[in-house]
């Protein structure tokens, strides 16, 4: 997607040929900045710390990753280890752990000398695959929004959450990418944007649309559940960390206080789900573990300042301690379907789509 | 309550017997400021800008703006524009109405020359009855804290958003008074505070907390759905800015959200509830006005620098817009009960207690 309008995509290889090229996604919205990432260590920082942040885009930032460490030692224990590495970076996604076991099966029975070259290409392939399912999502889901806007004048109104957007992919998005194609149609579409704190994702979602020129509203987390009570949401369209194969949705913090407010007040939720992102291991999301991330990013909170610089604020009275858990799990009971890449589904049919038992 | 082990109140009279000395809340919770106001108009401006807030002291800081506004024209025209004046300042805190309309209907039969001497006396009964009011919730919640205390090893786990503690009143608060209280009598106490985005009130929650050494940690509005859902919350409780007679409650914007959860969840939920703001006159909340605020509050906010300063930085990305609704409206239908000067109730029961029909 365009960033002031030149085409981007969040993660490439370097024209070197074998080191990574990244969006260092936490200087956004004040900020373009690209980073260079060259070893599996630097891959497994970049993720933990969210300069790359995203279920997909996770999971192709760790395949690159494991190139990296291929490139570095494609021994037996080189490769143990960077599973192990990379494996630690974040604990809910589960691309990330699709990613590496996907490389594992693959190299491990490779002879060293070839598992650089493999991983690169699996890498790549991963990449383009990441692009053809956001896509894919991207049509099904502007199916469901032409429906919405033959049922009303003026435009759909759509709710989202956390940034599933193209940044939390290489691009296109999950949760954004029917809005985009949407746009393409003609489709007279609005985004309320959920600020998300406390990493406040929704300032990517904002920068995303601002770039796009698609209308939106930024609103505080607390406000959803208003708008909706209100009539003034037609559709809440989220992304996914992980689904369960009863369609249980582990996803950003909050999002299910927005699938109890849509439930209670019969605006539709949806949930964007490449396949990458589903668990079909797992039924029961119970069992996920939450990440539980520094409570710095509760107390404190960065902007730009009156002088344009990117300043870090302090929020809360010296001695205060917060709690952060990344994730709460959404019951399927409060899911109105997903939208796949082989299309639109209910969380009862989600088995047959994706398929159950061990991926 | 403490700020630094002195006693205060959020609202008093100064020394010189007709000025009105406030904390501005503003500046919380990095520096304690007071602020003394000097005219209706000041005071007006005070409550709408949030120097002071909380339904059951904007009631209180109204009634002394009348006082101010008696001292300066107590003629029928004076009385008139002080009752419009100070309306205007914030629309959704019965309180607000409740202090104005009492106010006119002692005064406007009395002699001018007597009413200045009357409003104030009046605004000292309000800002004492307020004291007694906050400190029998305070009495009544701490039973339901010590009953829940009873059936559990460890501590009793409340989560509360918004601030309705003794900033939101003259003294004790309405939602945190039963925290108070219940610490009095040794019950072992741990708060959740939401951080209420985007005034982020809950820093005034965790300010009053420090100072009182109630145990608490922060988090973000996001995070309550989850922790009811892991079992981490015994009880939700939290304040209103205006009930019905039917039990709807008005509140900080959010509010409907962790009732939702708590009711998805079986956490009980209890709005504490002072007399003053009780809306007799009205069954069904739909009909509300809800205040909508300035977008300034959802795109800036305002912490403390790394130089100590009070600092605003920017979040959201140049041209973004906001929507900033401040209030949203929990049906009587999630609320486990209320928590009144007057005892425990259930919403069904509320009319009996606080009486039906216009107030």
């Amino acid at each position: 997607m365009r960033v002031s309008g030149v085409s981007r995509r969040t993660i490439a290889l370097s024209l070197d040929g074998w080191s990574v090229e990244v969006i260092d996604q936490r200087f956004l919205p004040h900020r373009f900045v690209l980073e260079r990432l060259e070893s599996a260590e630097q891959v497994m920082r970049a993720i933990a710390e969210m300069h790359v942040r995203g279920a997909p885009l996770i999971g192709v930032a760790a395949a690159y990753g494991m190139s990296l460490a291929m490139r570095e030692d494609p021994s037996d224990e080189g490769l143990r280890a960077a599973c192990e590495l990379i494996g630690r970076s974040r604990p809910t996604a589960i691309n990330l752990r699709w990613a590496i076991d996907g490389m594992r099966k693959l190299l491990e029975p490779q002879p060293p000398s070839r598992r650089a070259e493999l991983a690169y290409s699996r890498a790549a392939e991963l990449c383009e695959a990441d692009v053809v399912a956001c896509r894919q999502i991207g049509e099904h889901g502007a199916l469901l929004l032409s429906r919405l806007a033959a049922e009303r004048r003026g435009p759909v109104r759509v709710l989202t959450h956390c940034n599933a957007g193209w940044l939390a992919t290489v691009d296109w998005g999950t949760a954004l990418a029917p809005v985009y194609v949407a746009r393409e149609r003609g489709i007279d579409i609005e985004v309320w944007v959920e600020e998300t704190r406390p990493r406040n994702q929704g300032l990517l979602t904002s920068f995303e649309l601002t770039h796009e020129g698609v209308p939106h509203r930024l609103v505080a987390d607390n406000a959803g559940g208003h708008l909706m009570q209100r009539g003034e949401v037609d559709v809440c369209i989220v992304g996914t960390d992980r689904t369960t194969s009863q369609g249980d949705v582990v996803n950003k913090i909050g999002t299910y206080l927005k699938a109890l407010a849509a439930h209670d007040t019969g605006v539709p939720f949806w949930v964007a789900l490449p396949r990458s992102s589903y668990d079909a291991a797992l039924a029961d999301a119970a069992a996920v573990v939450i990440e539980e991330r520094d409570e710095s990013e509760v107390l404190e909170v960065s902007g730009r300042s009156t002088r344009g610089e990117i300043e870090t604020v302090r929020l809360a009275p010296d001695g205060t301690r917060a709690r952060n858990p990344a994730f709460d799990v959404t019951p399927a009971r409060l899911i109105t379907g997903f939208i796949t890449e082989r299309g639109l589904t209910t969380p009862s049919e989600l088995e047959a789509v994706y398929g159950a038992g061990r991926a």
